[in-house]
């Protein structure tokens, strides 16, 4: 039997609370030019602290020698196997879900960006030079209003920030295999919305349409004169986490994308700031409404990408600051891990296994001194598959029922 | 997704080198009257100067408790999964590939032994005296002679080396469902070539004939009077790893069934010596032709098998002395492990997982202080099965891309 399904059979409820603290790409290494990681150096008290009363080890994000993305690191840790294909999220989907709409079943989703197009009508900026998410607003009104009395779909667009958008054709009958009309470089014109199978030309057709419709409406704009659409996509078939584990689930993110994953498994997206001492609050507001609370904590990774130890150190220790509040909710289960490493010396995601804490009065408290990669190496938890870390928080919460007589 | 299939679809090209040193059963226990290993024991001065600035860990060869052999454990260190039936090679195709010899998809392959019959027709010795290498040229010779004129068959008989040679049936339609003729004890005859299946039974007839004319030759010889043939085999459809990991593969060994799991696997065999200060220069002179290098030393398997922890110690010795002359060559990532462990106390192939040291830039260099089984228990690699070493050596050469947005 898969794991989640066995953790599917299983599930009971009762009021232990789970909290699950991402630290989006916390895991680091010791490298000749880093014999340290950031939390080696980071002074984290209170972390180190909850290290003494828990048990440590690492979740490995997807398989071994794998680096994940974001969408592939988060289904992980909510017990879903990566690399199935219902796990494959697009993009669109995600980005729709991310600012907060709701997509159903037959939904095609498509991210856009404002573009600028030259004379000769080749790209000369993808991004329309990062035009204000003011201006972004007052296009994307303009082609909704040109586009409501559009034959054939009902069509959503949605703007982001900056030169981002949303576009949504509400209905069914729609095929997600059309390509990108980005062609990822300057100097040459967008693409057509090519579809990548016979059943997708219909389709094809009608972004064709919908697409020559915005750029009309935009034509006499100085920078954002075209558009461009990427990963068109349909909701994924995903279990949903209330169904799956029996928890009233929320997600405190700050980014779009990873309200974007929690809201595709079933998790209500719940308006908060990007910072962990902004998220700790909103947890506090809600907390008698879900069982199951996502915390994620962008900035680690933003440093690792940026190969910036001492910012991830920084991000860390600012964590650490505010632990004390979250830990006066008094959780019954506490995990912080990463949904993958960023290493500073690769500035990128990377496929190093990742440091888990888990707190409960029956983790096994194994003697760890500090969170840290090292000691969760030695930790009492091992090293084991991301995915089944879900299993492990419910059945520290007491939600798991025995299996077998 | 099966981890080699995920490999494959990520695997990209870049130009560092990656090289796979295997001590064929490096792997030891500590016993009762073996209270440390040969690496506990071996002077390692530049292996463990290695491990100071490396990764260490642990691979399982098969699975917990799993004896292999050297073909599942070579194939789990080149990614395949080694319980599967593409990968189960049979011993006459390994001793064909072993030799150099070319097999096409239809060829069947099958080792061949001379041995001794009594007056009786019972045999008396099944290797006929270990004749010289040099006999046994000279019958295969005649053999060939006989049989070139063969009505029904292409018949390639090679020879190797003492009382060894090969049968390859160049062709099609051939069965590899027949077993062995060789009874595995003496003062009984020769098996005839029994079908296991109906579909086996033109081959085995053919077999039965073949096997006539060359005893016919023989017939005279006073040591060497008739041939006995175990694994009769095709080549198994292995995906290539040129193909699955966009590598150029080279196999530096110096023995015959490792170069024929190799080339199995798509590598090129190069030509080398059997000791290891005789394989490097050989990868020295084919650097610039490979990505992958997979370099092979026997003796320390050898030594294990014969029960000789003091010859054993010395293998590891003779590796260490010319181990600086590999790392000249500057390679991207250094893995060294073994495709099982040989513990001198059981004189025999074992189970215990085998220890494992990594070295690229970006492989977590975690405080080893030298190359043991008891280090590599504690190491940042921790433990996992050998047919996922492929995606970390990969992954630490930068060759994988993300998974996933």
């Amino acid at each position: 039997m898969n794991h989640i399904d066995l953790l599917a059979r299983l599930a009971i409820e009762n009021d232990h609370r789970i909290v699950l603290l991402v630290l989006d790409g916390v895991g680091d290494i010791r490298a000749a030019d880093q014999p340290m990681t950031a939390l080696d150096r980071a002074e984290l008290p209170n972390m180190d602290a909850l290290a003494r009363r828990s048990a440590l080890g690492r979740t490995v994000p997807v398989a071994m020698g794998i680096t994940p993305g974001s969408g592939p690191g988060h289904l992980s840790l909510f017990g879903y196997d990566p690399t199935s294909p219902d796990a494959d999220i697009g993009r669109g989907v995600l980005e729709a879900l991310g600012l907060g709409l709701k997509i159903g079943q037959g939904d095609l989703a498509a991210r856009g960006n404002f573009a600028t197009l030259d004379g000769d009508g080749n790209l000369t900026d993808r991004r329309a030079g990062r035009i204000p998410t003011s201006v972004c607003q007052r296009l994307v009104g303009s082609m909704q209003a040109a586009l409501s009395a559009f034959d054939g779909a009902e069509i959503e667009i949605v703007a982001g920030e900056e030169h981002r958008f949303v576009l949504i054709l509400r209905g069914s009958g729609y095929s997600a295999e059309v390509a990108d009309t980005d062609p990822q470089k300057t100097g040459v014109p967008p693409l057509a919305p090519q579809p990548q199978t016979r059943e997708a030309e219909a389709t094809a057709r009608l972004l064709a349409e919908i697409i020559a419709r915005m750029n009309e409406v935009i034509a006499d704009e100085p920078k954002a004169n075209t558009v461009l659409l990427r990963g068109v996509s349909r909701l994924p078939h995903l279990p949903q986490i209330p169904d799956l584990y029996h928890l009233r689930a929320g997600a405190f993110a700050g980014y779009p994308l990873y309200r974007g994953v929690a809201a595709a498994c079933g998790m209500e997206v719940v308006p908060c700031g990007k910072y962990f001492h902004e998220i700790v609050p909103a947890v506090r507001d809600n907390w008698m409404r879900f069982d199951f609370f996502f915390l994620h904590v962008k900035q680690a990774d933003k440093a690792g990408e940026d190969g910036n130890l001492k910012a991830k150190i920084e991000v860390l220790e600012q964590v650490d600051a505010a632990l004390p509040e979250l830990l006066a909710l008094e959780p019954s289960v506490l995990a912080i891990t990463g949904d993958h490493s960023t290493p500073a010396p690769m500035a990128a995601h990377s496929w190093h296994p990742v440091p888990l804490l888990v707190h409960s009065p029956v983790c096994f408290v194994d003697g760890s001194q500090e969170f840290t990669e090292t000691c969760a190496t030695q930790g009492h938890l091992g090293t084991f598959p991301a995915s089944e870390l879900m299993g492990l928080l419910l059945a520290n919460a007491g939600r798991l029922a025995k299996y077998g007589a």
